[in-house]
């Protein structure tokens, strides 16, 4: 990328995704600073053509851009509002890619405003390795001329881009979403790696069986999406009282082993909440609807 | 499939998954006799060709293989433990592809062994669609050599077909294991179509988005597999700790709308037990065998 060559960025947080993010920069030719908390962490990037900057005021300092990446908005806030780094950001912009709640967001958008200070937020939806490739996907909310000003340099991270809109707290509110669909099935397959083990079954002997339930994922994500905006929550070819049975299976296969299953109990109280509300004959997507009233 | 064509099978439960199953013997050309407890579910299969048995000991005695699809192992023995049915089926082959726990499965297996009767166990790892075609998934366990007599009827179901080995509760633990990927993903789903519902992003937005993070996981199934089966547990590219930060932003988003967290928090909880055992650097994987611990 041609057009990076002449830009230049700072990246704030070395963690693994601030290293990441940083080798990416440095990788397409951006002109790269970085800091961190805990000094040390930037010795590969430095080695890399990294410019080490001795505080959070003088990497803000060094380039119209500052990518963040903390591990949350306490963080965030903990560097940037300081007086010293705030007063160095006036006329810059700082794009957050660290992980909160919306309203967190929101709150880091006033703060940019009163003190001049151009704000994206932002978030990353894949993990480490891809930063850099096609397979990276970050969204990004705030100003539109913003991100087009920013689009070429942003773009060194490669992958997926999408600008969700002005609304600061919607790269956010698309997170928290997403976030939550990554935790809770990573959840069941360490729970049922943990029941499979208990069966004689080794992690990588259910591996590609659980990568063929991976596949079957998308379809369904779609298929839901679907039932919830429409109301039709089909039970058609898998009624919620059938998915009732085999959560209950699974509950009580896990405990026969020593293993609990809080989370697997919480979804069973869901859909038997469900099917108690006189839904048993719909799709275990009437759920969402369920959960969504208040 | 012409070698299918002299063959026979009878098909017990005509809920969506045994229509399926029974539609697709009949695509293949194989002699279907069908019977549920409850009537009238078989009028499209008649249609299509299928003889309707007027009891169950009368359909298992029609075919040389009987394929039961029922909600649960309470179910199929309220059928098949039937004085009349047992006697008729003695010298036949059924195949139970219900989900139940392992012990269900051993447990007759061992009355099929004393009343003569040819006994597989198995499962279905995909939906309705699937059954017929290459995207359906399939699992026994039992005799081999009951397994390889049958291999070609049985193939007019389409898609993979793994026989697990002999011991009888192979493919029931499976399909705990592989129940609980599949249940908890679509939890953590739906849970996440309500919240970003509350967030003003409608389930047809939100979908894409839930699809890449679908995109994400077989690779991660696979990785964390190896680290459980070695015990690495590594967190280089992404600690547990920075994990509970962003689980608790869920627990926090969530509430904030009204809509009750429990499958989340009771996944932040386990990560935090991980912690403060001494976990806090590794990755998520760790909680597997933290899980697994008595
Ligand atoms: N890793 C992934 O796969 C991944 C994927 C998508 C999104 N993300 C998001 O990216 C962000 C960064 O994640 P990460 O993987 O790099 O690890 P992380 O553990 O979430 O964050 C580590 C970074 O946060 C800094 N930090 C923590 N507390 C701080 C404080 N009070 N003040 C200043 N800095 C503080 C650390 O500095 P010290 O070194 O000084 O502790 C380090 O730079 C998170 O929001 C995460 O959700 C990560
Ligand atoms: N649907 C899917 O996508 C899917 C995917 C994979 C695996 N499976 C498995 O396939 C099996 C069948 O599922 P399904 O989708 O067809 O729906 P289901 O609701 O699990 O099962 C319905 C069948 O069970 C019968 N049944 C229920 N209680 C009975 C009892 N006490 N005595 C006799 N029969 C009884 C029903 O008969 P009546 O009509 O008389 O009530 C009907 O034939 C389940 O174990 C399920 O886990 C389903």
């Amino acid at each position: 990328m041609s057009s990076s060559r002449d830009t230049a960025v700072t990246v704030i947080g070395l963690g693994p995704m601030g290293r990441a993010l940083a080798a990416a920069f440095l990788a397409a030719g951006v002109r790269t600073t970085v800091w961190n908390r805990t000094p040390g962490k930037d010795r590969d990037l430095v080695a890399a053509g990294a410019v080490a900057a001795g505080t959070a005021e003088e990497a803000v300092g060094a380039s119209p851009l500052t990518v963040i990446c903390l591990v949350n908005y306490d963080a965030t806030d903990s560097v940037l509002r300081q007086e010293s780094v705030t007063a160095a950001l006036k006329g810059r912009t700082v794009v957050n890619l660290s992980a909160d709640i919306p309203e967190r967001a929101r709150d880091t958008g006033r703060w940019a405003d009163e003190h001049g200070i151009g704000y994206l937020d932002g978030a990353i939806m894949t993990p480490t390795p891809s930063i850099g490739t096609p397979a990276g996907v970050f969204l990004f909310s705030g100003p539109e001329a913003l991100h087009a000003e920013h689009r070429t340099v942003l773009g060194a991270l490669g992958g997926t881009h999408t600008h969700l809109g002005e609304e600061i707290g919607r790269a956010a509110a698309y997170d928290i979403a997403l976030l939550d669909v990554f935790w809770t099935s990573m959840a069941g397959y360490v729970h049922a790696l943990a029941v499979a083990r208990a069966e004689g079954i080794s992690p990588t002997e259910l591996a590609p069986f659980a990568q063929g339930i991976g596949a079957i994922l998308p379809p369904l994500f779609q298929e839901w999406a679907e039932d919830v905006e429409s109301g039709g929550y089909s039970g058609e070819g898998n009624p919620i009282t059938s998915g009732v049975s085999t959560m209950a299976h699974v509950v009580h296969a896990s405990e026969a082993h020593g293993i609990e299953a809080n989370v697997m109990r919480a979804i069973e109280g869901l859909a038997r909440r469900t099917v108690a509300l006189g839904h048993g004959t719909e799709g275990f997507s009437r759920v969402a609807e369920v959960l969504g009233r208040r």
